[in-house]
């Protein structure tokens, strides 16, 4: 078995098997669109934690540098109900959410060379200029010159491709915004993929799913034959046990109040479950004793700074690696004293889109799913058409699906 | 010219000069005080923040795995101030502080074969048992079987060697205990030295300056050619400055409220200073802004939690690591929010003793100050008698020295 490793190279080793497309005939044509405003339905977010409510919108063409995208598909994770639910900054309405999707390029602005129309894409978050010292470092994956931001804007012209059919700006969410038909991103934010896989697994990869697994595989550099500990077994901690699997750990243990999640987590290699609040031991004591000292690495997935603490209690003193994953509302504060720190050996990092340079490392984590090493398609557990978009909120909110693709037209 | 690079090696490859010792000829010989009470001078804290108080004390043989040793010198550092301010649990009294002495060797308890009666040693805070999980790994440094703690008793028996003349308990501090002519340490906590090193530049790599050069070496890895930034000049963050000088980091930035700190920082390699307090910008704003973007190591030196976040957000994004050497009040939380961690790509950790393994690298350090490339004699600028002992602290408090060596009789 050939495990992933820490080790970056400088140059991307991917490659992903071509073949005939759906598209094909359809690549590097313009399209009657190009260059107008396209009018569409999108799922508009109007007002912090009421249903989105689904309008015609107006999306402008792409400028210099950008690409107008015809979204297939595209998911929901829970950092969108955290910034649905948001009243204060940096939340803003009226916003088109969401970040996972797959689509396919339907025009580009001026400068665009690494895609062309019709070529498949899935949109991230996070941004490659591919000419700061960030991007040209194997060691970080955070692009000094569009860096991330929650911002209501697009990442290079702080403005909005979007608007309302009065002529009213929605505002972006994180450079993809894709609960619309179409929809406008720089093509620092754009990862072509190959058209034969499908888009339902690859758009997963857009966020939650490659974070996770990034997570292990490029942030902690969990080794061969070690104890990983898992904080909340929703997608992010099912993803990054897949990656903890791919990287080799021995021992991968799950901790959730829900205790079904162990069967869910045996898919992605959870080996041992710690079933949270229902022990006079806390998770920390009952994995310190499991592991005779504590985990090599333990991953706080559920966003609760509070846990936070739990997390690096059960970290082995001397090495132990605590990677923070989950996004709580910003300015919550760590519970963590500096003595703690001090004195315990351990370090602790956050994991933004898993350390993966999205550009290099998705096309590395897309072959593993074409070589059936990967696991993609056990995250999607539910299915809904645009039109029922508010259904994928309900599923996730009451913990009953993990991935729910949502088809834009099926 | 060799760095010291981060790599440990399995066994240690240290070697120290051997000579002609001024001890030659007791070496292994039983004196006529071994397995008797020896009754001495201390130097004992009866009350918190109080001076100390010289009188007689008892200090019984060593216990199986224990060591009695003559103190030739000591010293002081900060960490002592703290617990000696300290009224509340984990400080106790009455008490004998201090742990950065070299003595010799008086007596030996059962089954100690490591040291013999006349050598040389230095006690160390940290333990090394040599057969637990930790000294065995090449990652860690903090021995399971005899754990650091801020603990009243002797490491391995939990009970007490020292007593007042009306027999009561005098507390032990850190398993050293060196204001005192002889005390009892277990052996795992000794190192043996080269009787022909100065004995006042030896003690120095008993706690403090070990601590900041192995925080550069050992903890944070500091690369050739990287930026560091230390906040707050005073021996531990000057020991860490030299510690990446000898890492071969070709910037160096203090940062200090005592603008007279960057002339004494030059000798330890210091190449930028920052005066704290004294402009628009924070620190942080000012070394962001000379490093374009910020350092890529930065230890945390005053024993501030509240600096952490200063610290922490002067370290470059993507990469930058974030040491906390320091001690502040147990207790004390960090301010950082979890959000701040997660999208930042930076790691935060901490560094008890810099991450050494006494054994191991203490001589690695002593061979390379044999050798003139570790500077310690520059961190001694003054030297009193036992007698004069809380002008040490005097001196200490007003920051008008780096290293005060106490001679036990001179």
């Amino acid at each position: 078995m050939f495990y992933l490793t820490a080790k970056r190279p400088l140059q991307s080793q991917a490659s992903v098997p071509s073949g005939k497309s759906h598209m094909e005939g359809v690549r590097g044509k313009c399209l009657p669109t190009a260059g107008k405003p396209i009018q569409c339905k999108a799922a508009v977010c109007r007002k912090a934690g009421e249903p989105l409510v689904i309008e015609e919108v107006t999306v402008d063409p792409p400028m210099p540098h950008e690409v107008r995208i015809r979204i297939i598909c595209t998911s929901l994770c829970h950092s969108d109900i955290t910034f649905w639910k948001l009243k204060d900054p940096p939340a803003c309405v009226p916003r088109i959410l969401e970040v996972i999707p797959c689509g396919i390029v339907e025009s580009i602005g001026e400068n665009v060379v690494e895609v062309a129309e019709g070529d498949t894409v899935i949109p991230t978050f996070l941004s490659t200029c591919g000419d700061c010292t960030d991007c040209k470092s194997p060691k970080s994956n955070l692009c000094t010159k569009l860096p991330f931001k929650i911002s209501p804007w697009m990442s290079r012209y702080e403005s909005s491709r979007l608007k309302d059919l009065n002529g009213d700006v929605l505002y972006h969410f994180l450079f993809v915004s894709s609960f619309s038909e179409y929809t406008v991103v720089d093509v620092a934010n754009v990862v072509k993929v190959d058209p034969l896989l499908p888009p339902d697994r690859v758009c997963l990869l857009g966020c939650g799913v490659s974070t996770g697994v990034g997570a292990a595989w490029r942030t902690a550099g969990v080794e061969p034959g070690s104890t990983v500990a898992i904080f909340g077994l929703g997608s992010i901690g099912l993803a990054v046990a897949e990656g903890a699997r791919l990287c080799g750990a021995t021992r991968i243990i799950g901790v959730d109040v829900n205790p079904d999640k162990f069967e869910v987590g045996k898919m992605f290699g959870v080996t041992d479950f710690v079933l949270a609040g229902n022990n006079d031991k806390t998770p920390s004591q009952v994995i310190s004793e499991m592991t005779d000292g504590g985990a090599d690495y333990c991953f706080e997935c559920v966003g609760l700074a509070s846990l936070v603490h739990e997390a690096y209690a059960c970290c082995r003193k001397g090495w132990g690696k605590m990677v923070i994953l989950g996004v709580d509302k910003p300015g919550t504060q760590l519970s963590i004293s500096s003595f703690e720190v001090l004195q315990s050996g351990k370090s602790l990092m956050g994991s933004l889109f898993g350390g993966l340079k999205p550009k290099d490392d998705i096309p590395v984590l897309l072959k593993k799913y074409a070589d059936k090493e990967l696991r993609l398609d056990e995250f999607v557990t539910h299915e809904v058409c645009f039109e029922d978009i508010n259904k994928a909120f309900d599923l996730l909110i009451r913990g009953e699906c993990l991935r729910c693709v949502i088809w834009m037209k099926k």
